[in-house]
Formats: structure tokens, sequence, C-alpha cells
């Protein structure tokens, strides 16, 4: 799809990726429906499909078989989807919109949006094993290990944990930045890292500089995400605006202001695409990924 | 081990078990602190670890090799204490006692108990993915897959969502069982099996009689539970007795009765023994496990 404009590419692979979702999630008339109806909900029709992107584009770099590249992506989502379920019910963020619906345990009730969080893990990891007679079962593995670190205590989940203790707290920059790593940065690096292990092993050093290149771009989206909340009105950002700064969270806007966090985020974009120069066209996407991130409303 | 009583073997295990499970848990020095501390409070010293149990004898059936079934028996101990955790909290059962200790809400705070339980599931698939020379790849993504199915929607957390729409409901026999096969048998049976998977390659007839046998102790189990809880005081059970009938929650007890429930137990267990049957001595701990499950109180 090299000849794709990149809003070309983009849509075309976020179509073709709500059916590959649509298909891999558990039918709404299957027992028990309820619960498959929530994560439905939660997952379908919502998101810019960002970090299944960022896996495609990384799949692009390595040769990977697109049908491969699926599963990858999809564990990736519904990873984040369920942590999006979960940090939005009444003991985290208590938000009521999200991606301009109601979140799932106002839709559905808050024992179904915690099940539904738990059972889209658990799927996760079950897509993750499908098999592909052109891959090897060790790399497959090792993709459920990656997926397993950038989830658990020492990824997301430990930076959700961080982000719960900071409530309040006058944090560093760096301190900061150490929470974000955690608790957006992770799983964005495994999109990139699974994206490119569904294809031609790329090499210690070529793997060195994706993962780079997923850290520099995780951190970028977090900030670009700090500036959009303090900037934007809830009809623009489909979720309740300024709710960060009203829980008196540390954000990079807060911390630095808003032209300096802008600044932060423009340096990590060239940073990101400085990370990709080894590569040729074929990180094309990649690229205009980066640019989209930190580009996308200013 | 075979000279030693099953209460020797079990409680041999049990010790050996408890440092395992120390071991594997993240230490609650490394940050995220407080995410570590209460993984582990959620995890330790606890419980008499009946599915490790029932994964370490499938493993001696099997010639397994111990290093292997440990984490094979952590990551079913894992996913079972995540479910203990979550369901604990105030939207699902609104437990405070669990195992003679304040439950992890309590101890900690809602928030972090469901960080814990998120946090756990990702731990449990990250531990079966720790490799052996021993133990060919495509096993091991089987035993992953296994585990993800027996956690998802169609296996304990479906198993937790029928039991929420159950509540104040009169549900017939087959209703309550696939609830119950699904809830607690589902996991019971991966323990199981995932013993069995650390070992030599048992064939598909053996496979389906380790799975039957796996089954109907399952089940069993959550008849006898439903019976203790009826029957037991709080200090016996440590947990609140007599609670799910208190919530108007259907039990095998409600259903059928104190003695009807007693005679399906027994049952249950002479059908578990006859899946046995082709197995000879290495099936021995799995015999006493049958036993001990169903015998333990009455």
């Amino acid at each position: 799809m090299s000849a794709l404009t990149f809003k070309e590419w983009s849509t075309a692979h976020q179509h073709r990726f709500e059916e590959v979702l649509r298909n891999l999630l558990p039918p709404s008339d299957i027992a028990p429906v309820r619960l498959h109806a929530a994560m439905r909900y939660s997952v379908l029709d919502g998101g810019k499909r960002v970090r299944p992107l960022l896996a495609f584009a990384a799949g692009e770099v390595c040769g990977a078989e697109l049908k491969l590249v699926n599963f990858a992506a999809a564990a990736v989502e519904l990873i984040h989807a369920y942590s999006l379920v979960h940090d939005d019910m009444p003991c985290m963020d208590d938000d009521v919109l999200r991606r301009g619906k109601p979140t799932c345990h106002v839709q559905f009730d808050e024992a179904t949006a915690l099940l539904v969080g738990d059972a889209l893990q658990s799927l996760a990891f079950h897509l993750l094993t499908e098999r592909s007679p052109n891959q090897d079962a060790s790399r497959q593995l090792q993709m459920v290990k990656l997926l397993a670190a950038a989830s658990g205590s020492r990824g997301m989940a430990g930076g959700q944990a961080i982000d719960l203790d900071s409530v309040g707290k006058q944090l560093s920059l760096p301190e900061l930045e150490s929470m974000h790593i955690h608790k957006t940065g992770a799983l964005i690096r495994a999109a990139v890292l699974l994206g490119a292990h569904c294809g031609e092993e790329p090499g210690q050093e070529k793997l060195k500089h994706l993962d780079h290149f997923g850290k520099c771009v995780g951190l970028a989206f977090q900030v670009v995400d700090d500036v959009l909340d303090s900037e934007a009105d809830t009809a623009t950002l489909g979720k309740t605006a300024g709710k960060d700064a009203d829980n008196d969270k540390p954000t990079y806007v807060t911390l630095l202001g808003v032209q300096a966090a802008k600044k932060m985020a423009s340096d990590l974009h060239g940073e990101a695409l400085d990370s990709l120069q080894e590569f040729g066209e074929e990180a094309r996407r990649l690229r205009e990924l980066a640019d989209f991130i930190v580009l996308r409303k200013f």
C-alpha cells in the first residue's frame, strides 16, 4: 500500500481492523451474553487505533504477513481497551464519558465493567497463541512475554499505580516521565515491537532502534494528550476535558507550562525520527505515525 | 516422594510452593512498592493451594520436571488469587474477610485492589513464558492458550458473569452446573492439564481422562464449598459464612438440600476416581486429592 497517502493508509487499516476485532471478539449472542455485549461495546467503534497502526507500520518494516500482525495488533488493542474500562471505574478516575459514549460501568454496571476488563486481558493473551505456519513458536512465546511485561506491575498497571500515588503530590519531571513511560509508554513500545516480531528477525541493532522509536513516540503521545486535555473542550476530545488538572494530577502542562510541553513533544518527535535513520522507505508509515501522534492537533 | 503420606506430601509441596511464590512475585521494595506489597499480601500465606497441588499431582502422572510445574502451578494460582481480589471488591461480593485476613481493598484501597488483580493476571501469563531447555515452545504456547481460555469470558470470568446474572433468580440444576463449570471448574481443569503438559505427551486418550477427572473434581469442589458455606461458621471458614444464601444466590444446598448435595459430591468423587482407572500408582496423588477435596470436612 506504499502508493497511498498516510490518511488513506491509516483509514484503510482502521476500517479493516475494525472488522478484524468484530470477528475476534466473542459474539454477543453467545453466553454469557451481557458480558460479551459489554466487551464488544468497550472495544468496537472507538478510538484511532494508534497502537494497532504502530504494529502494522512496524510489521511493514520487517516484511511481516498482515494476517499475523492482526493478532498482535488486536492483542495490544484489547489490553489498551481493558485498561480504559478499569481506569474509568468509580474507584479509579470515575469517568462517565469515553470516546463520546457512556463508559462501560455507566452503560452496563460496575461488576460487569470489572469482568469486561479481566476477560479482555485473557483474550489478548489467547490471541497471541493463534498459530501460523509461518511463525516460529519460540518467537510467539517471546511475544506473549513482551506483552505480559508491558501490561503488568512493571509496565502499564505499574504506571497506573504510580499515577494513583501521585495525586496531590508535586512530581519532578523525571518522576512524571517514569510514570508515563510505564502507564502509556510500555504498551506503545510493545505495539511497535510486536509488529516487528511478526516479520523477519530484524536483528538486535534494528530492534533497539525500533524500541527507542516506540519509547519516544509513547512519551510524545502522553505529552500531546496533556496539552490537548488542557486546551480542548469535552466535545472535541470525546472524553471529559480538564479532568486531570481538576483531579490535581500532575501533567506535563501543569509542570512545564503549555509552551515547554509543546517543545518537549517536538523534541521527542525529532528523536523518534532520528532512531529510524538507518531504515529506508519501508519505515515510511512509522515516520508518518510519529508525525500524526505529535502534530494531530497543533 | 511416593513413600510420603498424603498429608506429608501436600504439606511439603505447600511449604515449598510458598517459597516459589515468594521468589516469583515482585519484591515489595521495588517500585511501585504499594502495588507490589498488595500483590504479595493477596497471594502469600493463604489458601490450601489446591490448584497447584493438582498441577503437581498431574505432573507426577506425566513424569514432569518439578521446576517446570512450579511455573504452571504459580500461573494458575495467580489467576485464582486475582479472581478472589476482584471478587471481593464492593461492586462484586463486597467481602471484608478472606482467609482470615482483611480483603485486599480493605487492607489497601479499591483502586489498588483493581490493579493488583490486573497485574497478577499479566504476571500469570508472564510466568508461562519462562523457558526450559526441556520443553518445546509449541507446547508452552499451548499452555498459554489453555490458561487464557480457562480464565476468559468462556471460562472463569464468564462463570462470574453468569453468577452476577443469577442473583435473585431460580436456576435449574443444569444452569447452576454450567455456572460452576465455568466459574471454578475451568481453572481446576486447567490446573490438572497444565501440570500434565509439563511432562511427556500423555496422548489424547489419557489427556481426555485427566480432563474428565479435573471436571469432576472441579464441580465436586464447588458442591462441597456450598455445603461448608451453609454449615460452617465464619471462624472455621476464614471468610464470611452463609454469605451466598444471604445474597440470595442459588447454591447446590438451596437447590438440592444438604443431603442431596452431599450425595452429589460423593457421586462426582466416584466419577473422578473412575476416570483414573487406567493410570497406575503414579496417579496416587490425584486420587488422594480427589479424596481430600470431597472429604475434607464431612
